[in-house]
């Protein structure tokens, strides 16, 4: 390869890394469907060594191309480094089981659709990897596809975010963290960025005005550079840019004001990741392992996909194991008690349940998510059973009905990188379950 | 960076990645003793970010000079892609405690000096980063230096040599693999390599004649191609060579003949990991989850670094909790049986005890190990209590004397890369404590 080529393939890795998974409107017709993209059937990476065309590399970015993204979802301690998030060493807190035989045939209408789904075919259609259905405690329902089992780990992707969001709420209720303090006074660098004179809280709430678009047509996006500084890679000879997420977020220019309108923005994590690295003294992975993860009876470890200097990547970079995941949105639930302890303080939870300003929110023009708003880095549905999630960008969830007292885990690989194309097919089965959950108590 | 610098930065990494972890004689003298190269005190990758002067990175080298590879060792996950081996999802097996103060003060005589030693300042001088002790399945003794702690993982790297060569023996004793048969036959891509028509047997013992140079000084050295073949970065440009562990081995080619004598080559066990491979129909990090990990209530996963193919480096890439080796040992040590159940199947730990030909090894010449041998990658002592052990270049090791219900595990990080280093203040420290442990019964 010569150097231009070299700086195009890792630009495109850079792409195809998609580090900020952000939402780009992209068309969903023409991508396999759930069976012709299944990676257990496409043979991925099996075989010693796997045959040329189902290697699927980091560098070149053939990882990130669909449907071969269905496979690195799972894998992707496989292609870059990464930091471990320690469960601790004791016993797995266990999750008493209750499977249910009536959820697959819940009917449900998906949005804008005049015609009826199954739950049991949404999970195809919205290419679910792996999904845990929890209520009252007690897994009623769990279903594994292609290449994740029980023992796997998936990208997590902006479920992440509210991790962060909630270790910012927690160090928050407990006084370590002021919300109403400027960025700068936790992370000086940050002081000539637009993150500067930003509060905390707007950035927890995702309510600062700065320049980042995730729009990946235009090359002057800034989460070209984002995702270009987080690479893992060597950076190319000629490469000049930000070498490191930290050093990025020092680079990002105001645009509009703070405080006006929630604009999702995955830079803001990253930048919360800092504000609570110095507030803490200790990176994000290390801080989730002792204040969540190790308290809260795991049964895997997890991890943090990290850039070239050790930074974990805050806006996206999580791996979990499904039931883990499954664990912490059950944590949540019960206002932060889960394992016969304390995880969170109360005020945590009832901080992300109370929601953020709706008409911050309405100024985002989320024509699907009507009444919801953002708080803690956290979606809150504001619907009747107080509903609130966590999102990412290919269907990963975390759903948390405290009305029908159920909780939902779901990792996923939809070809489409937005929320809009995994929403129709998977908000109203949840709520048409927590529904028949509730009616069969 | 011009290409040419690229390449050789390429190269570097490729060195200081010490992949096959070879043997190779430094003088001692010069470099920093165990309290001023303590990686804690040294503070890399404290900080967010850490100074620029205490960031270690994978691709330039840093990683891997000494002092800085005492933290490396303890996060080689954070430097390069790397697979899990899953311990599957149920509670750790209990290890009881039984611990010991007479042991710190244990007096033991180095090899060839002759003042004695404490226990205790023995560790120091061979850099140990964490030491357990199981007297008859008991934690008697446990210490972390530097950054290891119990929840830590290290390179085992040799040490891994006979993990695999016990999965070998696991699967001849059990009739999936036939030691007799040439590798050719479950490995033909070798055919024309000089393994082809070496035995199972062979490539097991380390008898093999193949040209494998593990001198580092010599430019043309084969560990050279094999470090570079393995490396997990994108190769540069100008590279030619092998691009993967299979693709090296089929370019090894031989040198005198099969069965004649021991020489220790890494190449050998990254050849029987392929032999693994097939016979199973399992990549070694697979199996070796399955077989033994998973089953042997270890408290934490393991994992291996994987080349750009995603083959694990058999030869060296196991990463392990402390605790876990010991576990580890003690199935051994109890003829596969534990954690209830009969792991391994007692046959393949006769073979591994009852060691190789003292002949073969006796034509290795190591001045320090009359009357061992090696079988199965383990290397047996032939001592009055049958001690055995397995063997990492900077002082990593699994020691089990069966006479004295003793097993050992031990991660280190000696600035040479050569157990010749290591062995004057542990073999003898180690049976010092087996006789004392043997006489306070």
């Amino acid at each position: 390869m010569v150097p231009a080529q070299r700086h195009l393939a890792f630009l495109l890795s850079v792409f195809l890394a998609g580090a900020t998974f952000a939402a780009a409107p992209q068309d969903p017709a023409g991508y396999p469907d759930a069976d012709a993209s299944d990676p257990a059937r496409l043979g991925w990476m099996v075989g010693s060594p796997p045959p040329p065309d189902r290697i699927l590399r980091f560098d070149d970015g053939s990882y990130f191309r669909f449907p071969a993204m269905r496979w690195s979802v799972s894998h992707f301690r496989q292609l870059m480094p990464t930091v471990n998030v320690s469960r601790g060493l004791g016993a797995p807190a266990p999750l008493p089981r209750a499977l249910r035989g009536d959820i697959d045939g819940l009917v449900f209408q998906p949005l804008g659709s005049d015609r009826t789904m199954t739950w049991q075919a949404s999970l195809k259609a919205n290419y679910t990897d792996g999904i845990v259905v929890l209520h009252k405690g007690r897994i009623v329902y769990e279903r594994y596809f292609g290449v994740l089992d029980q023992q796997g780990q998936h990208g997590a992707m902006s479920v992440t975010k509210s991790f962060i969001g909630t270790l910012a709420a927690m160090l928050a209720a407990e006084g370590t963290l002021d919300p109403s303090r400027r960025v700068a006074e936790y992370v000086p660098e940050l002081a000539s960025s637009a993150f500067g004179d930003a509060t905390v809280r707007q950035v927890m709430d995702m309510t600062t005005g700065i320049r980042f678009s995730e729009d990946y047509a235009d090359p002057d996006a800034e989460v070209w550079a984002h995702a270009a500084a987080g690479n893992p890679l060597p950076k190319p000879g000629d490469y000049t840019g930000p070498r490191s997420y930290y050093e990025f977020l020092q680079t990002v220019k105001p645009e509009g004001k703070h405080g006006e309108a929630f604009h999702y923005r995955t830079a803001n994590t990253d930048a919360l990741g800092w504000v609570l690295a110095r507030a803490s003294g200790k990176p994000v992975a290390q801080l989730l392992s002792e204040r969540i993860w190790s308290r809260l009876g795991a049964e895997q470890d997890a991890y943090m996909t990290v850039d070239s200097t050790g930074t974990p990547f805050a806006g996206g970079g999580l791996n979990t194991g499904l039931r883990d995941l499954a664990r912490f949105g059950e944590m949540i639930r019960n206002d932060g008690f889960f394992n016969g302890r304390q995880i969170l303080p109360p005020a945590a939870v009832a901080d992300i349940r109370r929601g953020g300003d709706p008409a911050d929110f309405a100024r985002a023009g989320y024509a699907l998510l009507a009444g919801w708003t953002y708080r803690d880095m956290w979606w809150v549905t504001h619907n009747a059973h107080g509903a609130f999630t966590a999102r990412g960008v290919h269907g990963q969830a975390i759903y948390v009905d405290p009305k029908a007292e159920m909780v939902i885990a779901r990792f996923a690989s939809h070809p489409v990188a937005s929320n809009a194309a995994n929403d129709p097919t998977s908000l109203p089965a949840y709520h048409a379950l927590a529904l028949h959950l509730m009616g069969s108590r």
